[in-house]
């Protein structure tokens, strides 16, 4: 293993000034540059388009907290087997939630875990949406509604299990790799 | 069926001038305002976060033609039978291709079509990263460098892929309709 | 792509006459003579053989329209992404009912139509049976008398499905190409 | 377990004189009806539609001899877990070989059996046909070739394959029964 | 084929003479020493760890009879499709329950058979244990104690279920060989 | 969650002095008794067994190094989602190998990590013998050999795979918990 971020070559461009202020905020909130972001940095309009979908997802206005979507981050990255994603995400949930056991089993296995029956019908759909998307019914948005969840938290769970399943290939296509600080943050 | 776009009741805020001006630019240049903008419409920042980071992906620069990147659109989504994006995107093969069978091939099976192999190894990724993104190794990459692609356009395929396993994932846990008019077009 | 109808190259034995009768009515009525009726014609009995099964399930009397069995048909052979059968039963599911949206929703994902809970019922079935014929039990087939479907319709969705299960595999495994007519047919 | 040769109540007509000759000769040659027979048997056309398709592609000429016709009903009814069609054809593949535990391989596992190279090539074209028809490429029927088959000889092949996948699930559908002969031939 | 009861050439160290006892202890009882036990003759402990497990579980005391145990070894074997199991244990099931073609069908597929409903509990637990583990919840373990199933049993099914998923995979790696007398045993 | 560490309720006999002897002999070593055993210790013959098999498999000579078999250990239980194995395996991989992101990327996806060819080989193996091992042929043997494992290491690499697949399945079976000190240990 090199210091290399992902398998590709792709010419370095000078970061701009928009790019440099980003990642010295980044710096300064989280301690680090999270590597996806150096990934994408190669291109500053592919960077920003990346950042502006993830911050609204993630950290913007919903029904579900920021642990919840972490969790569902977390849940949708363990069936795709995706290194980056379960080490950055795994820790979010550790340090959002405070219990080191809940991460690992997000990135486990997350039946494990002793949650409501609400946030298991979440991670429900968010898996059957990953692994059979074809196979999703009014039924399926039923179940969710039944379990408490607005329309617009069904379209937030369902964007968020989306995103992952989009950034856990892209993370596979190149061999992403996450910051090694993760590891060790909030056991 | 209604002429519901999407199985969810999410308030429909009044349009915003930005997004009011963008719809009447693609009802000029394609005729229609895609329903998965309408859809996408109810929040002004996660519909610009959507189409910065499409057009960017299907529109901009790459080594890629735009007939290719459709190509993997269609491919991706035939393995998902995301109804969506196949109407859309096969409607979008047909049209650059000039070849209709080119699009109703993607949409029902793209190794029925007579590709070149530079463009069977790209569609061969694309499915790989689909069905199995936890099996992509160095060798995968390896392969679209010998079929003659550049690691930017690695980048490119990845994102691609990436994107329409979000995209058909968000269309399937709504139950997305796609405009009628795709059906006629460039038969 | 050339113009052979299949990859395989079979002593094209000269048409009997009988086969020469049977594919003038076929250009007759449908404007054409299917290409697996040409791909079958090197052998006269295994022609006569397969038309007289596919003639009888798809022809003849039945509790299910034809437009039904069409419909088995597309959704048996979108699971199994049979270029041919896709191609020419789509055109049929267009044809029959009139609603060119409907052949395509057969084509992608029948889930993405607007059906009653009977022919719901008769595609679940169709699907499992493709998918998982081993994990049949009778339950299933109490779903479909519950629908009210009698012992002799759930004969003939059995064998419709089973049909196409058995048509997709030759076509795949031979490469049929579909008469390019299809395409433009009733859209 | 009742008598019932399927789950199905279908109106037992009166046999025809054509099917009660055809049974007579049945019992004279196997020293019994097949079930599969007397399910069809309710509708003289299809049992005619079957027989036919039946007799020509497992009794008629082939490059492949009926034992390795035999051995892909076999291979392929042993993926799909088909009561009916392990027992009834297992008991050929262990007459027609003389060999008992070449049937058990057949239906447990047919990679334990020591094989030729040219019928492993057969019974792993026949087992990627079953699973993934849709994968089949040029490589496959390439392979078949470079193992000594010759273009009909992929025809059979693939017909036989194919017969089995509908076959199998015909039985899987109306839970068909095999004759309890079967069980104790060729031991 | 050859007589090697396995692919692999392990230093056949000479027997113990705690081995030899053993082994003619089986020759007394069973008529035969189980292959699968000269396979782990290599090492006295290895073969010691695995009698002592196997004994307990298939021989010890527990709420399952020994035909039930012997069931579920051989339906999860034909998941598995391990030759060796299949063999060995089918020829049990047959002997155990005097119904020679109940061992076709746990064999082949145990939907097949007529079974009782806490029968058919247990098989199901066993073959969703083995084919996706990570999926068993509380509602499973419910299932069992519903159909009368105590703790304790549940032990036993799924000890019973894990133990053919080790030894199946054991076999397959090795290409175990199953005595050939198990064919015909109890036919 | 409660403090239980299976979701059975077990007659939990008074320990033997046995038992108490190995378990005092675990706190002293590891700092703790796993889970696992107490799970099994309702019954002396089980826990013996279990032990017996565990220690031979895990601890004992062998062309593999310890590390190495923790390894196969837990890319076995990643891909069946165990939580309580990769939770305490996973630590073990951390211990043995000095390796905090190496127990990490065991866990997640072997895939990601930087591993001798020899390594990759055996892991590959313990993966196909996991997900489909029916499927195993000489060619996979020979592809061990070649990277330079001899009879005796395939016998190792097997059983361990093999073992883990039991093992997976009881922990899954009965929501076994592992002890909460693997978490913290190792990071």
């Amino acid at each position: 293993m090199t210091d290399k971020i992902t398998a590709l070559d792709l010419a370095a461009a000078e970061l701009s000034d928009a790019t440099r202020t980003y990642f010295a905020k980044c710096e300064e909130k989280l301690g680090l540059v999270p590597n996806v972001l150096r990934a994408y940095a190669f291109d500053d309009k592919k960077l920003r388009a990346f950042t502006d979908m993830y911050n609204d997802l993630m950290l913007g206005d919903s029904g579900l907290s920021k642990l919840e979507r972490e969790m569902i981050a977390v849940a949708v990255s363990s069936i795709n087997h995706c290194y980056y994603c379960l080490t950055a995400h795994g820790a979010a949930v550790r340090e959002l939630s405070g219990d080191p056991s809940l991460g690992e089993m997000m990135v486990m296995n997350f039946r494990a875990a002793d949650l409501s029956s609400k946030q298991v019908a979440m991670l429900e759909f968010a898996v059957k949406l990953t692994e059979e998307p074809a196979k999703i019914v009014e039924a399926d948005r039923a179940a969710l509604r039944m379990a408490g969840f607005t329309d617009r938290d069904i379209w937030d769970i369902a964007s968020t299990a989306a995103f992952f399943n989009m950034s856990n290939r892209v993370a596979a296509a190149i061999d992403m790799r996450p910051n090694p600080e993760y590891h060790a943050m909030a056991r």
